[in-house]
């Protein structure tokens, strides 16, 4: 690894030297450990939450039982908290490997990859946490004026499961959301031009 | 503005001659102007298609309208639309003097806005969509698990009004990330240190 710290910069670009630089790819690299593991973590317990959870009610001796297979929303955020936990696994250990070994990206396709997988997760968490939450207000206040009820008041505790693994998913997209911004600076830097001097616009 | 074109470039990252870099510019420029304004248009057609969208139909001698406001997702569509509208004719004026100017955008608070505009636009245009299109999954199919009817069979008029207004609304957020893509590269390639040598993780 090779940081000569040499910077040619006009205009209002500003100049990195090597120690600057390393100390920004270093708090980078955490950065994204952190948020992987957080979402590691946080999608699995969001498709766990959601996935196991299950409410029985006697309705005039008829036992009902709610399960998150009623809502299509709700298996939509299970398999998008599999497929970001799954990712997030082999990106973990990309980064693990990548701090021991002391190396920076710059390989241009790894880095496309990366932001790649990074955008479609964020975008694919986001949609399924949007799609469920929409689900759930449902589910919790009705909608009077086409006569779908409220079903939260029968089943309590099968709601409350969903409203937790819903903000565990949120959570999960929001992290994503911020890995995504930090993917796209380890990719697009590389097309960077210290030569260009600038004008306002 | 000044292209140099002098690029010292060790390891995997290409040199960008002058020549090059004004091809790229030029091609970014275009393609964000282009897709600024069809998210204009498209962003207004949607808004218009399911804010203006009414249907009347008499049920056991009592009329019963079916408007956009009985549905929240709906009406968050319409102000997400109407933001995105708003938001991109600044971008869209802000394009063309840029153009007009020939001038690149080498200013990083400036830089930093775009990117954070385009990326919140992007985020809640496809939150809006598929709350909308959660919605619309419940009307056009209902959800007999939980005994919510579907009423597009009764207001069929209404419901593919609304579908195409999603869709309309769909275009305008695979746009809005496309631009984000776009005003990602713009920004953190400002972040390019040209002297690294690099490693391939």
């Amino acid at each position: 690894m090779n940081y000569l710290g040499i910077g040619v910069s006009p205009g209002n670009v500003p100049v990195y030297h090597g120690d600057n630089l390393k100390v920004i790819d270093r708090r980078v690299r955490v950065t994204e450990l952190v948020l992987r593991c957080i979402i590691f973590g946080l999608a699995i317990l969001g498709a766990i939450l959601i996935g196991t959870d299950k409410q029985a009610k006697v309705i005039f001796s008829i036992e009902k039982i709610a399960k998150f297979t009623d809502m299509k929303a709700l298996v939509f955020l299970v398999i998008a908290n599999g497929l970001a936990a799954a990712y997030s696994l082999v990106q973990v250990l990309r980064c693990i490997l990548s701090i021991i070994r002391g190396t920076v990206l710059f390989n241009k396709p790894l880095a496309w990859a990366i932001f790649s997988g990074d955008q479609l997760m964020a975008y694919l968490t986001l949609t399924a946490v949007a799609a469920a939450a929409q689900s759930a207000v449902f589910a919790k206040l009705g909608q009077t004026e086409l006569q779908w009820m409220k079903i939260c008041n029968m089943y309590g505790k099968f709601c409350n499961q969903v409203g937790e693994g819903i903000a565990s998913s949120l959570i999960v997209s929001l992290s994503m959301i911020v890995l995504s911004a930090i993917s796209a600076f380890s990719l697009f830097r590389l097309y960077g031009n210290s030569k260009g001097k600038g004008n306002a616009i």
